[in-house]
């Protein structure tokens, strides 16, 4: 199977980049079908998983100013079933990934690991034109809520992977969406995803 | 005009991914081009510039224990003197440049700016193809070697550039040729250049 992994900082685009890039090869696009995977493999409810997936949710508690801690079990369930659900995907059909550790889990079948990356401004341009934020949202109130949510995503992924969160060199390839049209860029990128696979069968 | 700088680490194939590249966009290369020109430009020979111009001599001495220093002006003038050629040779023509700080030295130029880099095995088995080492050198005395080139690289970056050498924030695109064919990932990079240019326009 033809696998692309894409992770990515908040608000840079990557979702985007991956939908589109799925389409244009005629790869499966998986994101919300992961969550509705894992709902059937747990008890647990979507929203929390969500959490958990995206990293919002730490493994482990601290106890005051002691140095013992205790293990979060709900959140390690739900990752071990997202460990055994995107890895049965990946199995299944030529497909791209968004994010959800999935650089990390399917590392072993050499997955094109993208890492979708943007400036602050055109950063808070795409929150505003999402209109996910308040819309009297500051800039600097904008950019601190996409920092915030990049460092869960460093927390999570640095927890348990062997190289650090957009560390080009735990990436194949990394993509500066800056002051780019992401559609006009797929061509490009698909070729490129074609060709990394070529060179891999060698 | 439209161009690509490519910086890259020792033994990645940057150079070759920048002229093939460059021959299939049709662009110019400027490689030897530019130690040529600042020879007529300076009285400097073409030894030492290289040198300077790939970061191997500091820009300033300390004096033993003291903390002074003086600057290295022979070195600062043929900086002077690279960004002179480079800047004027990016005026004339569509080009790709690697290395010799063309990424800082035309930023404002809005250039296509790439970082390649690969991986420790990978590196090894370039340096040993190309026979540039002592074919007896070990790996890890090659790797070393590598080390030590990448660190005059990103010492000379450094001090002039707003970001560090290799941070992918620096970029707009990193690729990572450790296990994949450069010839192959070419068709990919020349798409992906034309629309960058075409973003660029709006």
């Amino acid at each position: 199977m033809r696998i692309i992994t894409i992770s990515r900082e908040f608000a840079s685009g990557g979702r985007e980049l991956g939908k589109r890039l799925a389409d244009a090869l005629g790869f499966k696009y998986y994101d919300s079908e992961i969550i509705n995977e894992i709902v059937r493999h747990t008890d647990f409810d979507a929203g929390f998983i969500d959490k958990v997936s995206d990293g919002e949710v730490s493994f482990n508690f601290h106890f005051g100013r002691s140095f013992g801690f205790s293990v979060n079990q709900p959140a390690i369930d739900v990752l071990a079933a997202q460990h055994k659900v995107i890895s049965e995907l990946a199995d299944k059909k030529d497909c791209v990934i968004v994010g959800r550790m999935s650089d990390i889990i399917l590392d072993k079948k050499l997955p094109l690991k993208i890492f979708v990356y943007s400036d602050r401004d055109h950063k808070i341009a795409r929150c505003r034109e999402r209109g996910e934020l308040h819309p009297e949202a500051s800039d600097r109130q904008i950019i601190r809520k996409c920092r915030q949510i990049d460092s869960f995503r460093r927390r999570t992924h640095d927890t348990f992977a062997p190289y650090r969160w957009g560390d080009r060199r735990g990436y194949n390839l990394c993509v500066n969406t800056a002051g780019v049209d992401i559609k006009k860029l797929i061509p490009g990128l698909k070729e490129y995803a074609l060709a990394f696979f070529d060179s891999q069968k060698q």
